[in-house]
């Protein structure tokens, strides 16, 4: 605290990322990185741009790459924003789409920059308890909001909401935006992006994070109605100019073209996260149904406090989060095939 | 404008960059970039960063790269701040520390971004005119205030405040936060860094774009008392955890390493900036005694807005800004030698 901050920085919370640890040799299953690096043509594509240009500023509009989203996704590059990985995407969403007169509605069990978004923009929000199942009841959304958002598959539970029932959602406000933020949504839930033409309420957010497998490199997107975009722009052209620097615009797009690197590996992580379940389960351990790259577990007589803390004296890091209703569970991300070896090797020792 | 906007997006009036022209072949001083590539060591540390690493998150602290900067600058770590860009920086600044009751400073001829802050933070403002030589009075800074902000050198002037002048100001404000941007201090200021140990109030912002050479891999960075600093890591762990990516922390290291690059780049560039002040001056040209990559510029006779005009159609872009008091000038970034050589011989052109 100083006399110096202004008002709002000392009552800020801010987000805690999970530990991102400076030891070699460690398995690290904490931050639902991708167990497989990004496609090769992603790093051709950036030593390709390793010159005397970067003396030079980027396209501050991104405009190859929302190009090549476009065409991706079958929309239109003017539906289409990026940004400095999805949280900065997500920052923005909540600055200018999400401050309304009303409260925002999301799950009391979600991703937990969320509440962190809302204290930073003086955003009110309202806390819909998943059900007992961990699942999102559409039903529970379909009442007077500012503006909605929430995973899909949600994190840090892994469920996904099949797509009829994100729709009602969506269909079901059509006076506030939706957001849809499917930062894990490539691991086998169905992406709402094939509704935004038909929902000029509906925001999908991605991130190349995860299945692209470039959480180092920072580029995370929304798609949506053009006015929704347009939104975004200002926002972000009142903030940088230039938030996507020329190698992460040229990686993302090279991440784009390879479709064939992104379908096997992601393939691969979703044949583990069968593996692993089926292991877990096995042991003891209930594993929610996942369709994202981890997995949310409890075991039937031990503490997910104690469990995370002798993974990590066995060098595992896995996550848990000490909060009401879900601290008995870890989020363990999905690795290689060895990692998850080591990992159900570990977990066979601790609750044996 | 849409119903599903929040009331700020509507009234922002984002800042407009200077144009990135997708043509080739054009001499291209409009943008105050470096006419001189970085180091060659920038590009070799990205080339070892460029692997399957990239599927991971970055370190979220940058903290090797603020160690390397408190080494350059003589500080401690905890007294630096690193952002995607200055602007991004610059962005945290208005939230979080030049957001107060009442109105902040800065001159009326500056970084046309500030103002666009203020309408993206709410902050209130107050134009302090420089003085009719286009230079900043201290005297005129010392009023009650809610904080103070102003480039050094001053942009686009090109200006430059003396180090016992910009003392002057942040010794007569021992309650407001007093930043300077130090955008193009390399190309000829003094740097207040050497004063922020003894002011508490004093933060001084900087960025890889010019003198460094980086303008295409984003990274700025700010100087200041720790609880400065913490006010601004508050407002970046509220916003994106993970502003820097992998290949811009290593490169933006490399670049503090090589001070041979860095000292003999940047004398280049001011030698190039007195050979030309010295021919514009021989043709009619005021231009104002600059310690930037650029200079500012009017001539006896000729409109600014027609100059750029007839500069454009053959070739070579500079700024003009349509606003009081400076519409009558050009601003113009030193290129290479031949570069500027093509300026001159255009101007040659125009202005007999």
């Amino acid at each position: 605290m100083s006399k110096f901050w202004s008002s709002l920085v000392s009552q800020l919370k801010p987000y805690v990322p999970g530990e991102q640890p400076k030891m070699e040799r460690l398995v690290k299953l904490n931050t639902n990185e991708n167990p497989y690096g990004p496609s090769p043509r992603v790093l051709e594509a950036i030593r390709a741009q390793l010159d005397e240009r970067l003396r030079l500023y980027p396209d501050p509009e991104s405009e190859q790459l929302c190009s090549v989203i476009a065409t991706c996704y079958g929309v239109s590059p003017e539906q289409v924003f990026v940004g400095n990985g999805s949280d900065e995407v997500l920052a923005h969403i909540f600055q200018g789409l999400l401050k309304q007169d009303r409260p925002i509605l999301f799950p009391d069990i979600t991703y937990s920059f969320y509440p962190v978004y809302c204290g930073l923009y003086g955003v009110e929000s309202q806390l819909v308890p998943l059900t007992g199942d961990f699942e999102i009841d559409p039903q529970d959304y379909l009442v007077p909001n500012g503006g909605i958002i929430f995973p899909n598959p949600n994190a840090p539970t892994g469920r996904a909401l099949p797509l009829v029932e994100v729709e009602r959602i969506v269909a079901g406000n059509p006076d506030s935006v939706v957001v849809v933020d499917e930062a894990y949504v490539d691991f086998g839930a169905e992406s709402a992006v094939t509704l935004v033409d038909r929902y000029p309420n509906l925001l999908v957010s991605q991130t190349l994070s995860k299945a692209r497998s470039l959480a180092g490199l920072r580029v995370g997107l929304a798609i949506g109605h053009r006015d929704l975009v347009e939104a975004l722009n200002r926002v972000k052209n009142s903030f940088n100019s230039y938030p996507l620097d020329r190698l992460a615009q040229a990686g993302a797009v090279a991440a784009f073209e390879d479709e064939a690197w992104f379908n096997e590996t992601r393939q691969r992580v979703m044949d583990e996260r069968a593996r692993v379940t089926l292991a877990m389960t096995a042991m003891g351990f209930e594993v929610l149904p996942s369709s994202a790259n981890f997995i949310f577990a409890r075991h039937a007589s031990q503490k997910g406090a104690d469990l995370a803390l002798r993974l990590r004296e066995r060098g595992i890091i896995v996550r848990h989060f000490d909060k009401p209703r879900i601290d008995d569970f870890l989020r363990i991300t999905i690795g290689t095939a060895e990692q998850n070896d080591e990992l159900l090797q570990a977990l066979k020792g601790l609750v044996n």
